[in-house]
């Protein structure tokens, strides 16, 4: 099974893409997918579609993780957040994969088995569970790889196909 | 010109299809697109995305107009309105449209003169320069006219091409 996780961002998008196999994990390719200030909020937004299409054309994940949003503070940033996620979404929708989605916390606990553990111990669990030499950097991509993963540890359940709480 | 205005929600998106030609304003078709609760949200938004892609295939307009997102109390629904307004301005982006975007008190004041005016005091204006017989219906589809006028009333000004102030 291929998984394509994404951390979405209209600045900055995440992505990781793993093979999970006879129990194995394997990191088949991740990074970021950056869009410029200043450019039209509409043109940041079609570049992330058009990376998140091409990856999925290239690689053919069989399903798409995403964490769950939650509200920030920055109700800017969270608008602008959720309209990049609603692409990415989107995008996965239109190429006919099943979408999943994790709380902040299921990711936590599925890579290091503590629902509070901070970002560098994620990391880290990341790293080793990939077989990786060094942290997969930047942090978006590695949040995509942890989301992922937490997929491919959750075996496919239903529970967790997105249906986003909404009336 | 041919303008399509949207207001934009994962349950209900309203849309308006108006011509501005010699000052003048026609409806060309307006409506809504409803998806069900219940529903996987991925679903939803393809649903909004294809209606939409679909209207832009059908009438061709030359711009897309939309209302500046403000954070509501109700967060849940806010990152839930959001993700459906990124589908919709990533639409258009697609389609190469480009994309204007008005706040809620530049829309009202476009329509009747006053930034504060009442939901059904814009409706009425609404049918009034549109010559309809009776008020656009639903809600979303009106405002989603409105927001179609106010584009027309402001002739295209470079300065709402929706940037969306994201950093």
């Amino acid at each position: 099974m291929i998984i394509l996780g994404i951390d979405p961002g209209y600045a900055i998008t995440g992505f990781g893409v793993i093979r999970y196999e006879h129990k194995t994990l394997r990191p088949i390719d991740f990074g970021v997918v950056k869009t410029e200030a200043g450019t039209p909020f509409p043109d940041r937004l079609l570049a992330i579609d058009q990376a998140l299409s091409e990856l999925v054309r290239l690689y053919q994940p069989d399903c798409f993780a995403v964490e769950e949003l939650f509200f920030s503070r920055n109700t800017t940033t969270a608008i602008g957040t959720a309209q990049a996620r609603g692409v990415a979404v989107v995008a996965a929708a239109r190429a006919g994969l099943p979408v999943y989605e994790y709380t902040p916390i299921q990711v936590k606990a599925a890579i290091t088995g503590y629902g509070r553990a901070e970002k560098r111990q994620i990391q880290e669990m990341v790293r080793v569970l990939l077989n990786l030499r060094t942290m997969p950097k930047p942090d978006d991509a590695a949040d995509a790889l942890a989301v992922a993963i937490c997929h491919a540890h959750s075996g496919n359940r239903d529970s967790n196909r997105a249906v986003g709480g909404y009336q």
